[in-house]
């Protein structure tokens, strides 16, 4: 093994402390005080190895090595460094982690590349604060719109105001964006957050390409009233007619076999014991690696939520939030991963990204490739995610030696 | 009419200032500063009335008329001050005021009654804040219990702590209990919050009885997980089962005509879009005139959730906040209110009452009965609750004449 994977699990365990929560997991949420302090040491770690680091108009760290070719185009590699609430503490960081050993491996043992090669920490994958999320890959793809900085979080704060709050200019956003050109290559090593490689007792997997997740918001707005002395008859009850659609979406997406849809949050207000709602808002997160499946599935919920609420009198708006075709990732730099995974013995195992990754932003920007570790129970987004220091180590190496081959050493 | 009603709404309206939202509605939770400065406005009242005024030791606020005989048991009248969130302005405070109103009338045509009458002002009867509710009754009648104090605010804030914010002692919540033998009645003038007076083109009506209404909270713990890399089959997502038991809940409480059962609070954890839950809570509130409907339809939704959750895999934890069962009105106290309608040129009509009362707590302890004005359309819990002035007139005026033979004029 070339990189120090006791090095690499050492930095995943001290930024792990970085947002902990005393209920259990980790809430690093964008533009917060817990994600500065994140920063931080990864700019720590990034100088230790030898990095030029910066900072781009959205607050991505960016910590570079230059190549024998200043003006040839970038091998960029990295991850996220925000949670969801109570997350764990490899999705995304393990990324950014193994990325910086790997250049600092490099450095140490005075190896140069013809490419310059990047390591980029981009803010906000998840969404968690704001419902919107890949604002740090949008920026650097020149996606990120002004628009978009009108997402509010639970407090009713705008993505704008966060940024502002953490000394970001929003009017500059558009100066984050890189050139597609100056750009060779985007490689991401990631948690599986499955059970696939577990079931196969394989450390270690090529990406083949990303499902596409679309996440539309549904509001319900019907009539409050007293609990006790509105007959039933008499109610437009929007948290009866939320409960139908949940059971038809949970019905409708187990009928295709990759499709899986999420309602992960919702909010009933005004809220009291003996009050029936006025207002129910609710997220779903409907993914499949096929578009036209996921356009299907879709087409019938919001059928089947516009007849409901048709029948119940009841105010429907849906708002779609994000919607993400599935993503291929590049031929070319698959092979190159699997000569990667035989160059360090291990075997040669294809599977398919049911979670979204910054690399979708990326899509028609440059090619990108994506490398998957074992997740233990396919556990994440949870306290319990787990991958082993050994894990680790392999999927590091094989990064190491996909990057290797792709920035050309001289 | 004997009784000012320009004076009774006046006071109405300038109370309802208390804790208005901007988005529509009151909000005056117990033991806080809205409350706090409600009960400064009802002193005032109360002293402008000629009554002697004080505070009990769970913060109820009382106001008294002497009576002749001064050992005499005394007649309570009252209602409770606190509101739902985003309230109505009649829902409570009406019958505070209204007792206010007859006793100032009293006093000012210098009329004397053998029995001292006391307003009351009962704190939380709403059960808004620490999901418990009828706080101040419990009080007077013994019936408040040091465990009940443990009930949490969405803050985590227990009643005992709010207690002592609001400068109570918790330790001394028994001080405020009364003797059964020194309370002649309990008489409650309260907005219907349903459409059967409005139906009958009604002013007012005589209660024969309140419904009893059982509050359960339903908590459900799975397991938390990644929205797009854990397949369907592979789940263990408390909402899904939620969504199941609140469809199962409408559809079976429709089955009995006076039935009703309202889904009004619910959180689900951690609650992220783009990750499955954790934990999804949720309460019922379900009611019935009849004890042995409601003990069916809650065996059979208790039956139902266990069944689903047995299926899935999910924890269920039942925990019942409050049982109360239908309570009769006084047949001596409803003649009495019968009279006061006729001296008042009202039509006698009876009705029951699908929503709870303070009175409730009361059973067993003295007689009660209670005088319902027409709500417009029925809507209650709501900043579209309404009543004329006229309509709180009359039962303000209904109210006096019953007093006034209960209290024994000299």
């Amino acid at each position: 093994m070339v990189i120090n994977q006791k090095r690499l699990f050492h930095r995943l365990l001290e930024i792990g402390r970085i947002g902990m929560q005393e209920q259990g997991g980790i809430t690093r949420l964008s533009y917060t005080k817990e994600e500065k302090e994140a920063k931080e040491l990864l700019t720590y770690y990034m100088l230790d190895a030898g990095l030029e680091v910066r900072q781009d108009a959205v607050g991505n760290l960016i910590g570079r090595k230059e190549g024998g070719r200043s003006d040839a185009p970038v091998i960029l590699t990295g991850s996220h460094f925000d949670t969801v609430p109570q997350g764990g503490m490899f999705d995304g960081v393990l990324g950014i982690l193994a990325a910086i050993e790997v250049l600092q491996c490099m450095n140490e043992k005075r190896i140069e590349t013809e490419h310059p090669i990047e390591v980029i920490a981009f803010v906000d994958e998840e969404g968690a604060r704001f419902g919107f999320g890949m604002v740090g890959s949008r920026a650097i793809s020149g996606k990120l719109r002004q628009e978009d900085l009108q997402f509010t979080d639970s407090q009713g704060i705008a993505l704008a105001e966060a940024m502002r709050q953490a000394e970001f200019l929003p009017d500059n956003i558009a100066d984050a964006a890189a050139e597609s050109e100056n750009i060779k290559a985007y490689i991401e090593l990631h948690i599986e957050q499955g059970k696939v490689l577990e079931n196969r007792n394989l450390p270690v997997g090529v990406v083949s390409g990303i499902a596409g997740h679309l996440w539309i918001d549904f509001r319900l707005i019907g009539e409050s009233g007293h609990a006790g002395a509105t007959p039933m008859k008499a109610r437009r009850d929007p948290m009866t007619a939320a409960a139908k659609m949940i059971s038809y979406i949970d019905e409708e997406t187990k009928k295709y076999p990759n499709a899986v849809a999420t309602i992960g949050k919702m909010s009933v207000l005004p809220g009291g014991v003996n009050v029936i709602p006025r207002e129910v808002e609710f997220t779903i997160d409907l993914r499949d690696i096929d578009e036209t499946v996921r356009n299907k599935i879709e087409e019938n919920i919001v059928e089947y939520a516009q007849r409901i609420c048709k029948e119940q009198n009841i105010e429907l708006s849906l708002n779609t939030l994000q919607r993400v075709s599935p993503v291929k990732c590049s031929k070319a730099i698959c092979d190159t991963i699997e000569r990667a995974c035989i160059e360090t013995g291990q075997e040669i195992f294809t599977l398919i990204s049911g979670a979204g990754h910054d690399g979708m932003q990326l899509k028609d920007f440059c090619p990108i490739g994506m490398i998957f570790i074992r997740s233990r129970g396919g556990v994440s987004h949870n306290a319990d995610e787990w991958s082993s220091e050994d894990d680790c180590g392999v999927g590091a190496d094989v990064l190491y030696h996909t990057i290797l081959e792709l920035a050309e050493r001289v």
